[in-house]
């Protein structure tokens, strides 16, 4: 049997943004409430949030990261601080001004992300260099009051974590920013399935307060990019403003050096967009809140024995399985399963159990294959890490393909509007050319990778000396 | 060795409010804002916090309930739809007015719970019967703009989770509003160690909208009470203005039968306020961030072998183990650990080595041994076991100790005066003598239990015939 087009969700190759709406819809990932750009997460979005958060917070606690929790308000003194960074996220915060029926003597704004919260605690808890490192982290909410919205993409609240760290020297600091960029592209590497660019943002693209971020670049389906994660190295940036001094190996008072990362619930978004096809999501077994569905084609007494006897092997080997014998069609099942993107299917009719075997579906590539009882536990082991290892191999073919070399504007405006991807091209370093590649789609630099290729002597743009080979596409 | 009492605390005997400062400072839980009422949640309190969500996410989800997360902000109009509810939860809300630099058409409150926001949804994804039940539960942090706060106790923004049912029939939500509260009760008595009573919340004391209310409230050492988690029965007070509807099994529309439950960050303070004493905090095992800690007494070569050895004895057997071979001295480490309040401690140094001997100490009683090597595995899980039984045994000695009869209210008054506690005594239901009662230290009802003894035949307070037997406390 082939796996028939579900007729709820619109084509990729038609409507990529009405086929990511069907998706969100049909698999009850998110629904819009009456805040624009605030979400419901439904409990299938959320529980692949909690797989997700489940792995980084392994990541971040075995390289000696703690947890804390810091408020949900900002003093519009305390945002004000660092003057890039006001500046960066003031037109875009939600103001508390009243607390019950009085007005509030300064107003709060809800923490956009919490630099100014981390540096005023570090301020009162940091004397000598014996009390650095300092490595947080938080899980929380945060809120960006932007304009135009899409779920998971860009919404007002989203859901994140965020890393911030302070050191005593400026190289300790600048090897975390970077140590947490390969924890993310770890991540999204061997869990999520998506391959990723990693490099240094131009000064134009960087974090408002940053010397400088780092960042993850994604390459969707339809050739648009996404920043996936972000590492920022503050230097002194923010601990000069906010007074956080220490006395240092030779009893001098120092500022500490710092940085911050983090990511969010945008992965959700990335999963859908890099894996999903027109049947629904394709969620990478590591983060799939099911790995293995079992259906039963027809509900006899030795069917559901079967399937429940199955369900209890894959359970004993810590498969995450889920049976289904309700009375629905077999048609309607295996289309309700593709749609949320379950790894592995496993069907059980009558046929197949009088002689002694199951099939197994994968939803990576459609295949079927007949597998006897005995063998189901170990097939399933194996399959499992075949698709996650399918799923990276089949994106990262889709990113090189979709990644090309230019010399000139005009190959790379026939580029992004026929197979739009990364584009590797020189650049001066003139933010001006920046701002005249977006006349292209709104394309952007995406990120300065650690190697640079020399493709040209010149930018790409204005024709002068080239300072660095860029990554280049259009974004969410 | 007998402990030494810490010096940085003062005695919970002499001023139990600075006694709970002190620890709440001195063991790094939490750390004042700039924002009254708003705390840092400091890595220790959010790891006792963390391990409590591990423990109650579990339980919630074996019973069948999955995790979602609705907007942090609700639009003023939806928060209006519930009469009772608005009443109850306006005064005290965050006002949201502007986004950016404009202001909004409609202000939106910082969610201070989320029954609205949950209505609003279900509304929308429920139609029939075979959609029911929806077992909902969310953590998440509200915010409620209270005037007076104490860390963990009263702030104006906490962490909870939030459970929000809906049911075809009133006796499927009776059912699970009880069975949410016994959850919790074998949590607070099986994990935290806190004997808890449980019953009904009078009239006036039940949540805002609700059809009534269950709550656990556990007695202090100093002798006030704390409510200390609630499940609210709404019956159709919110499906109603919401207009949550479906098609029952007679094909009839019907609106669905609700509940509510939730217990917050103010667990962090029970913990305190029961079990600590005046050199700190101490932790029941089942909820401890560290259960052992392993201390080197002197540290040579030898020493750092042994604890390092032990260590991973421990970790291989699953226990959450911390050594420490710092050069502090082995005072200053004890009163460390113990201030932590880890429920053991072994002590590592040259001499015990030279015996195949180490020292073990209890958190909870002081109490001191030596034990072989060979034997320290079994004695620590032996250990574990006991001071989890321990402390919950002391706990209910001490609440069983200040659980008084009364039956004239110059009783009451010399008993809360001199050694509070729970006071058992009749109510002929007239709010107008809880009013009465609440001049005696501010007392109020705590919850009429599910069976009532029979004390007598008047109400305590005004002489009346009595309806209820009514536990009666001080709370914070």
């Amino acid at each position: 049997m082939a796996i028939i087009k579900n007729e709820k969700i619109t084509s990729r190759d038609v409507d990529f943004a009405q086929w990511y709406t069907d998706i969100v819809k049909q698999a009850h990932l998110a629904h819009y409430t009456s805040v624009k750009g605030c979400l419901v997460f439904e409990p299938y979005a959320y529980a692949i949030w909690e797989n997700m958060q489940a792995v980084l917070d392994k990541m971040f606690k075995d390289t000696g990261h703690e947890n804390v929790y810091m408020p949900l308000f900002i003093p519009e003194g305390l945002l004000k601080k660092e003057a890039e960074h006001v500046e960066g996220f003031a037109p875009e915060v939600a103001w508390v001004t009243h607390g019950g029926k009085n007005q509030l003597e300064e107003k709060l704004c809800v923490r956009p992300t919490s630099e100014t919260l981390f540096c005023d605690y570090y301020s009162t808890i940091v004397n000598s260099y014996r009390d650095l490192p300092k490595l947080y982290n938080q899980w929380c909410s945060v809120v960006r009051w932007e304009k135009s919205t899409r779920p998971f993409l860009r919404t007002r609240e989203f859901l994140w974590q965020e890393g911030h760290t302070i050191h005593e020297t400026a190289k300790e600091a600048e090897e975390e920013t970077l140590r947490m960029l390969n924890i993310y592209k770890k991540f999204f590497e061997e869990y999520l399935a998506i391959p990723v660019l990693v490099g240094k943002k131009t000064e134009k693209e960087k974090f408002a307060g940053a010397e400088y971020t780092l960042s993850l670049e994604a390459l969707m389906y339809d050739g648009v990019s996404l920043q996936s994660a972000t590492s920022h190295y503050f230097g002194q940036k923010f601990s000069k403003p906010f007074n956080v001094k220490f006395v240092d190996r030779n009893n001098k008072l120092q500022y500490v050096y710092q940085t911050s990362w983090g990511c969010t619930t945008r992965m959700i978004g990335a999963l859908i967009m890099v894996h999903g096809d027109d049947n629904g999501l394709v969620i990478p077994p590591k983060i799939a809140p099911k790995q293995v569905v079992i259906a039963s084609i027809r509900n006899d007494e030795k069917v559901i024995e079967v399937v429940k006897n199955i369900e209890t092997k894959l359970k004993n080997i810590n498969i995450r399985v889920q049976s289904d014998i309700s009375d629905k069609s077999a048609g309607f099942k295996f289309a309700e399963y593709e749609m949320k993107g379950v790894p592995i299917r496993i069907e059980v009719g009558p046929r197949d159990i009088a002689n002694g075997n199951v099939v197994i579906a994968r939803r990576d590539n459609g295949a079927k294959e007949i597998v006897k009882f005995e063998d189901i536990e170990n097939r399933v082991l194996f399959l499992l890490d075949d698709i996650q290892k399918n799923m990276y191999d089949k994106a990262l073919k889709h990113t090189k393909e979709r990644t090309y070399t230019c010399n000139n504007l005009e190959e790379v405006k026939n580029i992004m509007q026929t197979k739009p991807g990364f584009v590797k091209a020189m650049w001066c370093g003139n933010p001006e050319c920046e701002l005249k590649m977006k006349e292209i789609r709104g394309m952007k630099s995406r990120c300065i990778p650690f190697e640079e290729e020399h493709i040209a002597d010149t930018c790409i743009v204005c024709g002068k000396k080239a300072k660095h080979m860029v990554y280049w596409g259009i974004q969410y």
